[in-house]
């Protein structure tokens, strides 16, 4: 039975060819699809055009003269009926509902279209949304926005808002998460979200599951689905609607019963998942649990250049649930033999600016005071934020970019050693403001990211961010039972 | 006797000559003072160069041919008594310790010489420092920061920490926050951070007081310059140190009795002034009061062009204390003429991506949309989130920057509606990533964040912040009484 179930799933996420049902010349799943794997096997229909994007617009989906895996239906809701009645007459086997306008308006006659939608479907067709963006599988071509990441990954992402699955695709590209599969499920009336998590939790592909909820009909079924999923995989959970105009603006978005906060909190509680809070959290997480090594106690090293943010940085830390302890006795005593005094913290948090910038040959670098700390028995994960470029501009002016290409493989050795021999986990802060119009600065700090990032390390804008996506690395070790 | 308080500080501020002892070729001093109208008016002093930046550089201050007002003293710490009896004998006013390594360091010879430095200048020279940045003054051109904003400003900054300073100088730079005096205090030997309190608290330039503080010696001073500030000025303060670990991490940068977060809560909470609980809040809360009108009450529209993110848009509001009510039935009534039907909710949160980007002319427009609810009896202040540059750059390809130059002006226009007339609490959200590469993606949205601002908006580039920023301003409005 699961076979089978999961055969379904894998025709619907490995489709040979698509159409694109109300395809124009600015829609974004034309565009999407024809930017895959799958270009060449995109149909476009569309009675209004006899030729888009260089190809053959069909009158209709009966028109394609090639067999059709999958379909995109973006019609005006009232005709979503038909043509999805000639997708089941053409052998269409998953019917993607792009169009929205059903039961989420709250009216009656948009409710009775919907039951009409699922009683044309329901055994004749597999069936996502409607009012949603579908799905996304690079490993396939499947794609919905034109933007996003085609290399395969394994974060697997569920979500029943489309804004959400395409910000999460979009910001995710940004910050190194990729994909196995995505999907906006919207109404759910046929395919709903304890479908999606059945097949990511025995996908082989997916190693990290993200969902995003508003609502559920089936809450017996949905919560079978999480216990499963969390219990072989790391499952991230956000709730929209969790106070009171929230739930409302919840209802009205996708028509969904919201249940109460505490229903939802017990619920992932007792499943296992990890509940966060918003978005910028889930996404943040989920990096961290697709690359970083599990912290196995809540002890973490902050190394950082400015002692007034090193406090901020700790308060952060604590208020998230870690711990930032004194280092050991020993690790002080190598510390100091490599930090100068003036102006320096050697206790944790380091507060190390003087050596921030040293080159190799020099009597100590960050890369040193990194590996040292490493050892230290208290310390379970280590956080670097690194923010020294403006001022390494001001003393070095051009001379900057040639330092930096030496001196970000420093740091980055030294978070591998701690990574890879002393098996912490590393969170790396490259400190940059989304307004900051410096296109020199903009670069070097890209420059420091991209280089963490080709060496697996999970890297934030903010330090807040990796702080609070550190604490749900420690929630899921001690979900996973480590010492 | 206030009076004469004040003029002293005023000589510290408006300096009509600068000296730099342990003057470089790369001392960050130096260059912020060489660019700003102190230009012509500052003099180097090193005894290891003879020429410095293109001008003389004296052996000594005793050298300086002019009578100095303001000297920065950048020497290591041994030679800073010698130094300061040097500036004294000079007939210098103000002296400002960049160096650190005195009491911080928690060594006894190094306190001793902090000692040495307090009785050589108390009652004969104002010393700030040591281990600080100092003062900056865009009326006078003080600076020490070379890249800070040079325009004048209305908030006025207290810090502790020397980075938190220039930081809050450099990202408020980039979010438009306009500083009357910037003051980085740290051993506070001789001046502290009251003092500064009470001049900023008299000062007509300073609007409002953003003060970041680790620890005092004395509370009792400290609880009467804030309750003085707090009456007067929306008063702005965050603690470093208040978890257990981050009041070690306070201790050992500058020394301080950090004394427990409960008792510095309630001196918050007593004396008026508003907590805030990090440096992003700090700075954002900071722009709000300086540009926004205050909220009379909690009721809040959010504007927004996805469902799924106005469901948690709506969550965070209510979280940080806000409400999301729905709107009155004859604004409902009002929006349904212009906001069709499919996709979208009418209800507060306002998900109207339809009209988001109608330009005048066509049956709607999002201008039209937010006079519409700024009418609304249940809201007091409006959240516009702004995210729909790669959505249009996707469907318009380059005729998007014609546009938004049509759209923005539009948007901005609804807002000055909401705000002058209807006398709303505006805050934008101009959402960018700090890892966005797209180069035509920032410049459309710095287009727009520019235009916002251009207009007095506070304009962040996540929702977030603007949100907490937004309860603060509504803390404030409580605190002065509003109805």
């Amino acid at each position: 039975m699961k076979v089978d179930r999961h055969s379904r799933f894998d025709t619907m996420f490995y489709p040979e060819t698509v159409a694109v049902i109300g395809a124009s010349d600015h829609d974004g799943f034309s565009q999407a699809l024809m930017s895959t794997k799958l270009r060449n096997r995109v149909f476009l229909v569309n009675p209004r055009y006899r030729e888009l994007h260089g190809r053959i617009c069909y009158r209709s989906i009966l028109d394609v003269p090639e067999k059709i895996d999958y379909v995109v239906i973006a019609v005006p809701a009232p005709n979503v009926p038909g043509v999805l009645s000639d997708c089941i007459a053409k052998g269409v086997t998953t019917a993607h509902v792009f169009t929205a306008g059903f039961s989420e308006t709250g009216l009656p006659e948009r409710k009775a279209l919907e039951d009409e939608v699922r009683d044309i479907a329901i055994g004749r067709i597999n069936l996502v949304g409607p009012n949603c963006m579908g799905l996304h599988c690079p490993a396939s071509g499947l794609a919905f926005i034109p933007d996003a990441s085609t290399q395969e990954g394994t974060v697997g992402v569920v979500s029943q808002s489309g804004t959400f699955a395409e910000q999460f695709l979009s910001v995710g590209k940004l910050r190194n998460v990729t994909f196995s599969k995505v999907v906006s499920y919207g109404n759910a009336v046929d395919l709903d979200c304890p479908d999606f998590l059945e097949y990511l939790t025995h996908d082989p592909e997916t190693r990290v599951i993200a969902l995003y909820i508003e609502g559920t009909r089936n809450g017996d079924r949905l919560r079978r689905a999480l216990t499963e999923a969390s219990d072989l995989k790391p499952t991230l959970a956000l709730k929209g609607g969790v106070t009171p105009d929230g739930e409302r603006a919840a209802s009205s978005h996708t028509g969904s019963l919201a249940g109460s906060p505490e229903t939802w909190r017990a619920l992932f509680q007792q499943t296992g998942a990890i509940q966060v809070e918003d978005f910028d959290e889930l996404l943040n997480s989920t990096l961290a649990l697709s690359c970083s090594r599990l912290p196995a106690r809540k002890g973490t090293a902050i190394v950082t250049n400015s002692g007034g943010f090193s406090v901020l940085e700790t308060d952060l830390c604590v208020r998230a649930g870690l711990e930032v302890p004194r280092f050991a006795e020993e690790t002080t005593r190598e510390l100091r033999k490599i930090v100068p005094l003036a102006g320096t913290s050697i206790s944790n948090p380091l507060d190390a600016w003087p050596i921030y910038y040293n080159l190799p040959g020099k009597p100590g670098t960050l890369a040193d005071a990194i590996r040292t700390l490493s050892h230290d028995r208290h310390i379970h994960s280590i956080v670097l934020h690194f923010d020294e470029v403006s001022y390494l501009m001001r003393i070095l002016g051009d001379a900057v970019e040639s330092l930096l290409k030496e001196l970000i493989p420093v740091m980055v050795d030294g978070c591998k050693y701690a990574r890879d021999t002393m098996d912490k986990a590393v969170m790396v802060c490259v400190a940059l403001d989304a307004y900051s119009e410096d296109e020199d600065d903009r670069r070097y700090h890209l420059m420091a990211k991209n280089a963490f990032e080709a060496e697996g390390f999970p890297v934030y804008p903010a330090l807040g961010p990796a702080i609070r996506a550190l604490f749900n690395l420690y929630r899921y070790s001690i979900r996973r039972g480590r010492p």
